[in-house]
């Protein structure tokens, strides 16, 4: 799958070009008549504790987005990155 | 930004479209000449085992994939769920 083209599509139209961000999706994609993931809520918490443990994320820094339709649920997190961080608090690896 | 498109053409291309899968993705955009997130190699363990808390997925079932351009990074984690989970493992939320 091209996530390059399709962040870079994304980035181009989104209004927050100015900012650094962190988008995390999570796609569950299900066969048939199956029910969603009944975690996917908490896991929503837990990604976001993980990323806070590297970057300090205001609430405010943070927009939740779920898109469901049949057979397919997206969860996103929309994290702007602070300034403080993108300024020097980022190594290279 | 339009997920369920995005992902319901990704489910039709793809040669995995009787599994259930989950499909995390970790896009880093930044602005200019900065360098990449150092910890998104750590992140991607984290995540994982984030996901472990609620399904049990086995090493084979999990695909990692790193995406870099300029201004632009994306991890994927390609996890294709347990007949397990998607038969009884699974509730409705």
């Amino acid at each position: 799958m091209d996530w390059l083209k399709i962040f870079r599509a994304e980035k181009k139209s989104s209004a927050q070009t100015a900012k650094e961000r962190l988008l995390i999706t999570v796609a569950h994609q299900r066969q048939g008549e199956g029910n969603g993931l009944h975690f996917l809520p908490r896991l929503r918490e837990e990604l976001l504790a993980v990323v806070r443990k590297y970057v300090q994320v205001p609430d405010e820094a943070v927009q939740f987005n779920v898109q469901r339709d049949e057979g397919l649920e997206v969860l996103e997190l929309n994290i702007t990155l602070p300034e403080k961080e993108r300024r020097g608090g980022v190594a290279s690896h």
